[in-house]
């Protein structure tokens, strides 16, 4: 009944398979209706009409299926296997199947086949996406063994020879300030010492010295690690002092590294790039992080698309893991009242940092605040409302017409953090008429999109129109880069 | 920077051009999570692999952008102008352009074409799909005047030559029981004795024995009003006694009907056909009616998948005006307790009843029991309650565990209709793990399915790929019949 091929179909291995690359593209936590969003945004954002299409709506070709092996609501972990393996396995699996058996994945067998890899992501690089393609643990929470798969240190040594994103607490010691492991190992110095990597970028300035330095394409392996924990949000990027490049940035450098450094062997390459974040505005139920977020996306598919429409033999595809927050554009705020039919992207334009951002912020404000006695408790009121009125509300937010009710439950001194976020996304979100049924992830199929390069054949693009299961896009890969996964199965068993 | 023609582009109409049908079914209200949610239910209830997909799954071509004229979100009227009159307009437009001028629509192109055609649907015939393609008004309410374009009496005559679905009640006169007119126009007689209709039938018993009594195509023109208001939703429809015909058993017989008398004059038809309900099983955010829509929807499809098969010239296309409900396959419960990630068909698989029948019960139970004195009260009180627990939730959704809450909440002598509506649907739905963040509409673009028959060439089905505007469904149907909108329009301003 399925539409396409299941199972990867070896091709003939002539010479002219040879030189192929395949650009795959992961927006974590996009399904249909935050397209549509960012579409409808931006549209109003630039005073476009409604047939001013972005750079996705172009190369629209299908959807892709999502459930994992055991639910219908899929995490990302599973959604990632899909792709890198062409297998569905369990929610949490990194890499390994139903039974928590390592699977050989795309990047793993073109290395195999002398390709080069590069993974490109705004998360932790040991987060779940990016460490499905390059590591095998049985649960994606296992991100210090995660770390030391990715520099080289497992079965089939060093996989990947262009790493971007951040998580640089994983490769730290837990002898440094800021480290996230229970170990004292130093992957920073065993990736260069043992592994071969040549190069380990911590900020955007060496990043872009670097690139200024060798002409746009640097020489690989390299590792860029440009956060301790996830990057920022693009939104808290560029209106903060971050030193951190944009992913559009970080893709376009890859590209053209990976394109310098395969032609010389004639072989092609794999890069994953993830939207990572966009997830991450949805799981903060956050219309302003995840707007940003996917306006940075849209800016890196036509960076790749460019890349694409320039070169031979290459094909781009881009799809989601999953859809994330149960967003809608449409919300009814009092169940007795019938909605008007609308949403309000001049409420999101209006907002400059992401609600995430603005917790932290407010937390600390609360903190600084001297425990005062019960006097000077009215003006210690005052002060943090005033706060919490013009710097997070109006100044963060855009907000100018807070209630009561949110002033004061965003003053209290006793607030969570949890409850901040919560809060601050609700007083947004109910303003743009924007809806979220989760803070989790939901069983939607998500869009399918897909380029190839000038001389890439209708035939070819066609396998990958219609509605596909999730794990056909792995198989479509393997089979367009002429790889074979199962041999790399058979030597991570070993 | 649309993908697709935006104008009519006249085509060559020679001989070749004749003859040709297109089908266009409106799954309204229906967005992509309404689809994922349908192939999972059916899947889980015929222990399917999820790669096993459905009638629809297997013809997706790409997604229908919504907006309308004046708003971000639309509504019906402006959804179903868009594909009649291939224009966008305000919210609320019956066949008329922003200015509230009459626009020619593919129906009435088509019956200028001296083709055939028909409208078959679930809602009240007057409702603004159907309507969008047969008459011309300034708001959607004006139904009763919509009654009276459709029988022919407007400047064109009787356009439609089979019209099949609920609605009585706007076409008899005011001094029958049941009717919605406000004035004495009879226009059931009127339709037979003035525009020439030869067959009006009432119900399912009598619409079958015209069926067989002429082997499968009844004579056009006839009327099909099975119903005062709206259809019954069908899982309604097969657990009560109505005398309706189902969505697919409609569609079989429009199909050869058409066939069988364009065929005599070498013609070709225009036929829409709507799945009108799974919009108001979303408007009342009840997954019970919804899915049973949807399943529903997809036996259509098939029926008319096979038609196109085996016919020549012929296209399908199914696609929605927009989403309803904001509906998520996910829930969170809690805000403060992060959300497992599932649904759960089983529960809903457990439902028999709609939740908006089951109010219709509830409430005439409510009514029936006699105003007692309050030393009666508790016997009363024991007596509803356990009507609530078995009758309505357990034999009617399914549901053993009902909350103290949740009975005595629908226990209330003083509950409203609304809100018992409201409550059976959130203890459904809160069971399933299915979200809703609206009982109106959202923005999401929605996704477009097409099949044509096996000599229609790969170029004209390749205009349908991609993302689209709704507009473009017009346009292409308009294309495709080679039809002249802008002659039907001049005409209507005479």
């Amino acid at each position: 009944m399925t539409y396409f091929l299941t199972m990867p179909t070896p091709r003939s291995s002539s010479p002219l398979n040879r030189g192929r690359n395949v650009i795959m593209m992961v927006s974590d936590g996009f399904g249909p209706a935050s397209q549509t969003y960012g579409r409808s945004f931006w549209q109003y954002q630039n005073n476009y009409t409604s047939d001013h299409i972005t750079s996705l709506d172009e190369i629209l070709v299908g959807s892709s299926r999502t459930r994992s092996s055991n639910s219908l609501v899929t995490d990302s972990a599973a959604g990632a296997t899909a792709f890198s393996c062409a297998l569905k396995s369990y929610n949490a699996a990194i890499g390994v199947d139903p039974n928590g058996v390592p699977c050989g994945t795309v990047l793993e067998a073109a290395k195999k086949a002398d390709m080069l890899t590069g993974l490109v992501v705004t998360s932790r690089v040991t987060h779940a996406t990016p460490a499905a393609f390059s590591a095998h643990v049985a649960h994606r929470d296992m991100e210090e063994i995660i770390a030391t798969q990715q520099i080289g240190d497992y079965e089939l040594g060093r996989q990947v020879d262009l790493m971007l994103g951040g998580g640089r607490c994983f490769f730290l010691p837990n002898t440094t300030e800021g480290s996230c492991r229970t170990d004292s190992r130093d992957l920073i110095r065993e990736a260069q010492t043992h592994h071969g990597w040549k190069h380990v970028l911590f900020s955007g300035t060496e990043f872009e010295s670097l690139v200024k330095a060798r002409d746009g394409a640097v020489p690989l392996p390299l590792m860029g690690l440009f956060n301790s924990d996830h990057m920022n949000f693009e939104i808290d990027r560029r209106n903060t002092q971050s030193d951190e490049p944009s992913l559009n940035r970080m893709a376009k450098v890859a590209l053209e590294s990976l394109k310098a450094n395969s032609r010389e062997k004639g072989r092609g390459f794999f890069l994953m790039i993830e939207g990572s974040r966009i997830d991450m505005g949805a799981h903060n139920n956050d219309p302003v992080a995840h707007i940003h977020e996917i306006l940075e996306y849209h800016r890196t598919i036509q960076v790749v698309k460019d890349f694409v429409a320039q070169n031979e033999d290459t094909i781009m595809i881009s799809t989601s893991d999953h859809e994330t927050g149960g967003f809608t554009l449409g919300l009814q705020v009092d169940p007795k009242i019938y909605p008007e039919y609308l949403w309000r992207p001049e409420v999101i334009e209006r907002a400059k940092l992401s609600t995430e951002i603005l917790t932290m912020k407010l937390m600390a404000f609360h903190a600084n605040e001297p425990k005062v006695k019960s006097a000077h408790s009215q003006e210690r009121r005052r002060r943090v409302e005033h706060y919490v009125s013009t710097e997070i509300l109006e100044r963060g937010l855009g907000i100018k017409d807070p209630s009561m009710d949110e002033i004061e439950s965003l003053a209290d001194p006793t607030v969570r953090s949890a409850d901040v976020m919560r809060f601050l996304s609700r007083a947004i979100s109910r303003r743009a008429s924007l809806g979220w049924t989760t803070m989790g992830h939901t069983g939607v199929d998500v869009n399918l999109y897909a380029k190839g390069s000038p001389d890439i054949g209708k035939y070819t693009m066609d396998k990958l129109r219609g509605n596909h299961e999730n794990t056909d896009i792995g198989n479509f890969m393997s089979w367009f880069l002429d790889l074979n996964l199962k041999d790399v199965t058979d030597r991570l068993a070993k």
